[in-house]
């Protein structure tokens, strides 16, 4: 059910300016909000991206548009100012064909057009899920105010978005911003994209208890250990465990400081599902980016956590529609 | 003495849009212009940065506004729109206060500053000179068009810069596009600046000489071979030379590989003077990159040659002032 506090609601109804239908699109969760224009999230609404393995794309698309309606139902179908969505990549951008690693059902699947058809007369911007997060964090978190910004996602896998020079950077195809992507180790592992070494074969999730297994962590547990544990342990003094969250620290730091060295960016802000860990992560990321960026204005640079919770890539995805002039080039 | 072509001269007498004073200072030479609204270059002359160790910092001052007047004589004092410079970094950006690491009598020195002083009235902008040879590949030069590009100089170190959404981006404190000193191997050899393992420590003329010399290359003389002795053996077959510019090329490859991921570059420009070489580095460099950049967007990046000739300092520092929309954020 939607969920909506009277604070919220209160606000909607003495407010002028409409709100934004904004949209998240992960494999396993969708979720679906109104947001304000000031960028609060005024009701909002989750559900499963796939029932199972038959689902086909359609399907995924029904789901989607039933938990859009259920989210307006809930305050009175208010008019609309536009629909921001932020969605796994890739896709085609700004055509927003997509085509999400994590859901094979949608193959260029035309998610901005169909939003069209159901929302007629208003804008519809898709862009990258992580880069949604990013936009929220500069507008709205970690990064308000902040010109030059490094934002990252480091989760499932590792993403990201650059804020230069007070805009969203979308590069020739809209793909800026994939620093899981930079190549931390080209001596190091292969790489789920067909590259070696990249940021998000050292640093993402999956991996980091993956490697730890390999060196015989908790080997006699048959079923597949998380992070959460990985971190327990390495707060106990296991030594794999720990080691684990070294080595991604250090791929972090080096992709963080070739990062600064190429766009000059004064603030690096680090979110998504394994930066909870907090400083079992952040202290080997810290120093070992301290001993990679050595130049005066790449010392300057800081690192900071993200702050805003599980909403960040709805009021990002708002953005692309309340902030259009930073954080959408396309039209 | 200051050269002009009787076709430059007759551009000069017959336009309406004033010419711009171009300056490009590097460590061992000055070098100074009048470039047409056009980008052409109507007349320009040469000098050294330095006479010996002796001369102090208004000392080499004064040898630049000399060369800047005797250009300015050459062809009747002509009103001009403005100053625009490129100066070896780093520096206080916009302030134009340069410390060139090649130039120890300029420590902070008030380069704009004097510039206003001396030709008051008009704007005057300074920017890093790799920075000034990237903006003229990208405004009259082999990027021509291109809305995202990176470009790069590999010559004595690595230089850069990053035009991305048809803009120059200068980053938090003016110094992005320091693509030289993105981490290549983080277990690499040190780098003058620190850090360790940067592409400019692998991939700079001067390393490739000396990674070959200690690999037993040319042990036998004693004078400092170049990099074009280097590509001279290279050609004949000899292993450890063509080693030399496998790793450069390896160094190259994987900083350009990261540079896509982050900033969805859809060109690379790379000039300067170990580039001139030509397949000896490009090919390894391209071989090495297509092994790195795997994702679909970063497969359609393409590496191509700069085109402008030693010129092209002026005519980059130029386009501060002619095409300021573009390639000047900071008034």
């Amino acid at each position: 059910m939607p969920f909506m506090t009277d604070e919220a609601a209160g606000r909607l109804a003495t407010r002028s300016d409409a709100p934004v239908l904004a949209v998240d699109i992960g494999g396993t969760k969708l979720a679906a909000g109104l947001v304000a224009a000031d960028g609060q999230v005024l009701v909002s609404d989750r559900a499963l991206t796939t029932l199972g393995p038959d689902d086909d794309g359609d399907a995924i698309w029904e789901r989607l548009h039933a938990l859009c309606e259920r989210v307006l139902d809930a305050v009175g179908r208010p008019a609309i100012q536009g629909v921001g969505v932020g969605c796994s990549g890739p896709m085609r951008w700004p055509e927003g064909a997509v085509s999400p690693v994590n859901l094979p059902a949608w193959r260029d699947f035309p998610l901005r057009q169909r939003l069209i058809e159901a929302y007629p007369g208003v804008p519809v911007r898709v862009h990258n899920d992580a880069v949604a997060v990013v936009v929220a964090e500069n507008w709205r978190g970690a990064g308000e105010g902040v010109s030059n910004m490094l934002g990252m996602v480091v989760s499932t896998g590792v993403g990201g978005g650059l804020i230069l020079g007070g805009r969203l950077i979308d590069g020739a195809s809209g793909n800026a911003g994939h620093v899981g992507h930079m190549v931390a180790d080209p001596n190091g592992p292969p790489c789920g994209c067909g590259g070696i070494g990249c940021v998000e074969a050292i640093a993402r999730g999956p991996e980091l208890a993956a490697w730890a297994r390999a060196q015989g962590w908790r080997s006699e547990v048959t079923e597949a250990a998380t992070t959460k544990e990985l971190a327990e342990d390495a707060r106990a003094g296991d030594k794999i465990a720990l080691q684990a969250f070294e080595r991604a620290g250090w791929a972090l730091g080096v992709g963080i400081a070739s990062s600064i060295a190429l766009c000059d960016v004064g603030l690096i802000v680090v979110g998504g599902g394994v930066s909870q860990v907090g400083d079992l992560l952040f202290e080997p990321l810290e120093r070992h980016l301290r001993t990679y960026a050595r130049m005066g204005f790449t010392q300057n640079a800081r690192v900071v956590r993200a702050t805003l919770d599980q909403n960040a890539g709805l009021v990002g995805a708002s953005a692309f529609i309340l902030a259009g002039d930073r954080y959408w080039s396309a039209d």
